[in-house]
């Protein structure tokens, strides 16, 4: 099976390269040269901008936002990361992610890197999350999500509403 | 007060510059261009990179390594940041780091990143912590925080000494 | 037509994604949000990172170097590029490569970056070059071009073979 | 005497660097661990990086832009540059720039990386030079250089005046 890049990849397409559920949207890309620092490994800011572009057509699709004139701003406002396994030069992986809570105008998102493998279960190499939050594109203050994309949350990640934050 | 960029500032630098206790190691540099994103805003990555780039010297002038041929590898295990306030072109900010605990390989750094201000209380505008773990160079297992290191993470940087982790 | 993402493209391939001749091999990639400047362009460095990656497998494909422990260092000597037109996000782009000329231990390559466009004639967004020099991996000074790179560069890029530099 | 970082350095400062003429404005900065490669030196884009970071307060100084509302916008239309020697982590180095000559609404720049020495002569290890237009910001044709930056490029650059371009 020939590996697809830069397209979405379904629930069905990613069990089928040994990545196990709740994953449902992957994307395929392969390590550059210019990821690799000066140890030969990937470095540890590569997966988080893996993560930010698979951000921005996972958004798309979950329709939070078209990046349109009136789109909102999707402002980070926190991440992390856990590297499980080295990665080198040239190696094709998938980058997944699905949101794992959200409230009225922010969401949290989970996210993995896998090396697929068709014959087997792929080794995870990295996880990561973020926290981000809608801001009106005019400045004037939060932008509730919308509610196709509350929707999508729900039933395309599974995501569990929460109450707005009190703080 | 001239802003000493790229040199070791200390306790009582980092004060007169409005950056507050318990940091007592500072790094002072200035935002580039290339690490504004299409948002113009200070690409989230570009702390980690910050962060990283910390490390380095720190590390050193705690002993943990010499960088020499029989110093440990130093492992990225996880890392974590919180984004307070935007950031743009040309600011000058400093990046604060410290141990905050350590096992017998292992440690866990804090960081922050402050604008000085020499007339009263530095914006933080960024926070960040990372887990890193000491690797003998050749491969054969886990490497032990040298007695300096230790020392030091403890006197310099009032780190709290953990048991070994039971995993 | 679905494009073929970070695997060789062959000269019929390129043909029918509007690529004219002499360009014989090409890779597709999408531009990713992490190559956009403040400007919201693509970085004129980005190019240059993406002539970088396409040498890789270029020369292992004319047997160059097959990036083995005997294997010659690749050391740039020179680079130059022309911007064209200016490329947003997202846009699939397909980097094309070939030797211009070579001597006993250096070659010229040139680059140029299209839009493919199965329908028409894809648009140029840059050109570069580079000028590249083989050493021994031991550092015992120049290395030659082995004899199976110099046909390929000779066969499938028309490349000229010029006499030894005189300085 | 310690290298003054991030701040123009003017052409008696170079001098006592042991940079030559006819540099006569320089910017100071340190290579970060991001900037090496997986060979452990500098990648070359890191010199195109600091080229463009260099031009953003330069050409402020030559009064060709304050960057605000109805400055022009700058854009590459080309970029070289040659590699002299390799470089490693931490190493202090010194951009250098000039105009080398200008028309209407372009003009060319020269560029110089050198290893300051106050003892001796400073080791180039990397020039490269880029050719710059200016368009206004709303988008109308080209923008006239002006006045006060022509006569800074020939006073203090010693940059040449050429005519218009035919084509």
């Amino acid at each position: 099976m020939e590996l697809r890049y830069h397209r979405p990849l379904d629930a069905g397409t990613l069990r089928a390269l040994g990545i196990p559920s709740p994953w449902t949207f992957g994307l395929a890309d392969r390590v550059r040269f210019g990821e690799l620092d000066a140890l030969g490994h990937v470095n540890h800011t590569a997966y988080l901008r893996w993560f930010e572009g698979f951000r921005l057509p996972f958004l798309k699709a979950r329709e939070v936002t078209d990046y349109g004139p009136d789109a909102p701003r999707l402002v980070l406002r926190a991440v992390g990361a856990e590297y499980r396994r080295e990665m080198g030069m040239g190696l094709d992986y998938v980058v997944c992610g699905r949101v794992r809570s959200f409230r009225t105008t922010s969401f949290t998102m989970d996210y993995a890197v896998y090396l697929p493998d068709p014959e087997g279960s792929a080794p995870l190499t990295a996880t990561g999350w973020a926290g981000i939050v809608l801001l009106a594109h005019d400045g004037s203050g939060r932008f509730p999500i919308p509610e196709a994309g509350r929707r999508a949350f729900i039933e395309a990640d599974g995501a569990t509403p929460e109450p707005p934050a009190t703080s």
